[in-house]
């Protein structure tokens, strides 16, 4: 089986069987299959695609070709979420307690990755002594013992889709649903769950941009998770501005906490109920959705969930006092307002600007080795479809250095440029857009 | 303007502008674009293609990319001939002499190559004292003086042709029109012609299976010479079977020789009448391809262009002698005949196992370090459509081993797989099937 060949049968439309893939993936790790092959190849799945068997046999071939996480030493249907990518995204400091209170192990290995914020490890990092690298042993016994612990991922997970990403990105073969629905779960796979949940992120800052963009990714996900053996289910959620009030990784911190009591925004509470719900129906918790999401807010009503996060962060050598008190995270030195320009309403807040402003103000990485300043970031005052008084606040911006820095004048620029105004009121749309679930594809009513 | 961006745009269809495809070719030969991107580019353009425009600016890119000859120091319309490959293709050494004799001028570049037969410079090398390397002086001069002078290539002609083809094999991008026309035509504009003909082989022997993909090749070839300034035409010939009854280096001259002789196989007459009356045309030497074929057939009954021959065989210090005496060309040790294991009719002789078996022999390279037998090959004895008896000769094997030698016996089983005897008479179809100017596409009336 030479490479030329799998290329030209993919090219011509023909479906690779599990042994052609097999060949592929390790060749490509081993380095026996070149760069430029595979970039070709790639190049043939974005125009020919692949059946739902090929994306299965691709997304284990991928999740076979490092460390895989084995998660039997814990009891019970072990349960994760991944999202494809949001600003201001901290369902996972929230879900994880909800879930545990519920009963569900989640045993989360989370990246520290680029991006705009940190990743979940950079943002509990904000909580005074919390450690977030535990030997597998204390990991494995901090989930038996309380259901929950989140470390940061070790180990060479997934080496193959590490490799062929970074490839993806420089050829133009990004924007292919196998490709992308084979990378994601090959992950989660990867990490040992049951049952997944995948938040895929719609709209103007996200990658996919329509909800039928989005459906086809979570559709070809959800099949994957089925053909592979976890219960898996998507829900489709609006990008079309950051989720919640708060973008920095305290503040986020600060924002889940507030959420986990009951008063968090309402949008994130709306999301985090949902996903929560789904996890627990998957994990065999809740007869159907309609019981799942009582239960869920049975917990954060009840403050078991709250209890669960404390007793988590205590877990795991954070000071958990800091719930009763936020001002104890870290904060910043200078807090100004961003003031709208106009009157009006506001139109759209375009979240990936709005993430590039919290990276400049020190919330993020550009590059690997950048340190994260875990006091500064955003927090909005005013969200889509708010009316706005010329010199208003638009929001809060937590800053390492005065406003009249060039560097936090440059962010605030950024920031200021995320916002639309507009004379008329926008329209609006749910924030759950859709769901995907082996049994089918269901829209909210509300569209 | 970022090579991701270019690929994203041909991906997307696209139509690259001058600048862009300019910016592709340069940094590929720069080495600034790596393998990787310029496979999943020209995967990109497999499927989305290009537009005359974008092939044109291609052709004159790759053309560009390295030495370029400039014939202007030979007054008048020079011709030039490119076939698309085929086994026992002597017509270059009819072509030459006939339209020399024309009063076209030929300065020819020709290739060693590897293949199973040699290249057009391999095949000249089987007459005693020929030499083909000339100084640029020489070269020139002997055309200004003679009208017919072919060398072997030296200088660096399109380097962005030879490193793209080299990618393009391993990456199964080889069958794209726009890719391979301007492969073609780069080649022949950067050798300096005015008037070029393609000769596009089709046929189970050829790259082009049927007529249809044939004349969509040839319509982009001529395409581009229209665009770039160069009068093109295209002749779609049959290569089901191999061209004459020759194949092998100095079988091939004989074959020449007799052809010029007006004593050749007819379907090797037919298509360098063909050939050299379309040159004619575009060269401007005749009014109309029936005058034209008018004017080649009378230099080849005069004996004006065997003469042409000898003299050019003279320039370029060869004994011409041979003409006379055919034997006077290498002889091979042993000629044995290949005999038919059943009774019937030709019904196909599949041309490249013909010519894999004459490589066998040592008539062509299989690497570059190679070197060749000029006396080896084959002679057909019987062509598609002849009735042939058990124990027959199907052809007659020049070798420089007895039979009873592996390799030869390999030769020969190779050859004698070539053919396929039926039991009914096969369908014929005629050797010039369609000629494809820049005034349309012409199929000839007998299809």
């Amino acid at each position: 089986m030479r490479m030329v060949d799998l290329i030209h049968k993919k090219r011509n439309g023909g479906e690779l069987t599990a042994a052609e893939i097999q060949t592929i993936i390790d060749g490509y790790c081993r380095g026996d299959i070149p760069d430029y092959q595979m970039s070709a190849w790639a190049m043939a799945v974005y125009f020919q695609g692949m059946t739902p068997v090929e994306t299965a046999n691709l997304t284990l071939a991928i999740a076979e070709s490092g460390d895989t996480v084995d998660l039997s030493q814990i009891p019970g249907v072990k349960a994760d979420k991944h999202s494809t990518g949001g600003v201001g995204d901290k369902t996972t400091l929230i879900l994880g307690p909800i879930v545990a209170a519920a009963g569900i192990p989640v045993a989360k290995m989370s990246g520290r990755g680029l991006g705009h914020t940190g990743g979940t490890i950079d943002k509990l990092e904000s909580i005074a002594g919390f450690r977030t690298e535990l030997t597998q042993e204390q990991f494995f016994r901090q989930v038996n013992e309380i259901g929950l612990a989140v470390i940061g991922q070790s180990g060479n997970l997934t080496p193959a889709d590490k490799k062929l990403y970074a490839l993806r990105d420089v050829t133009a073969t990004v924007e292919s649903i196998p490709l992308i629905a084979s990378s994601v779960m090959s992950k989660k796979i990867a990490a040992g769950a049951d049952a997944i949940v995948l938040d895929v992120k719609t709209g103007s800052g996200a990658f996919m941009k329509t909800v039928e963009q989005s459906e086809e990714l979570a559709h070809a996900m959800v099949e994957i998770g089925t053909e592979v053996g976890r219960n898996t289910a998507a829900v489709i959620s609006d990008m079309d501005q950051p989720l919640g009030f708060a973008v920095g990784n305290a503040l986020e911190v600060a924002e889940a906490v507030a959420t986990l009591q009951g008063k968090g925004p309402e949008d994130l509470t709306e999301l985090c109920v949902e996903l929560a719900a789904h996890m627990t129906v998957l994990a065999g918790k809740a007869a159907d959705i309609y019981e799942a999401k009582k239960l869920v807010r049975e917990l954060l009503a009840s403050g078991a969930a709250l209890a669960k996060f404390r007793q988590f962060v205590a877990a795991q050598g954070g000071d958990d006092a800091f719930v009763d008190d936020l001002r104890r995270l870290p904060q910043a030195e200078y807090v100004f307002a961003a003031k709208s320009p106009a009157e009006g309403y506001i139109g759209a807040i375009d979240a990936e600007e709005l993430g590039i402003a919290a990276m400049m103000l020190g919330a993020g990485r550009a590059t690997k080795d950048d340190t994260i300043d875990h006091a500064v970031g955003i927090v909005l005052n005013l969200k889509v479809g708010d009316r706005v008084a010329a010199g208003e606040a638009l929001a809060r911006v937590h800053a390492a250095a005065p406003e009249s820095e060039p560097a936090v004048r440059q962010a605030l620029e950024r920031l200021l440029g995320a916002f639309t105004i507009t004379p008329e009121p926008p329209k609006l749309r749910p924030l759950v857009l859709s769901v995907v679930t082996a049994a089918g594809t269901e829209r909210t009513a509300a569209q």
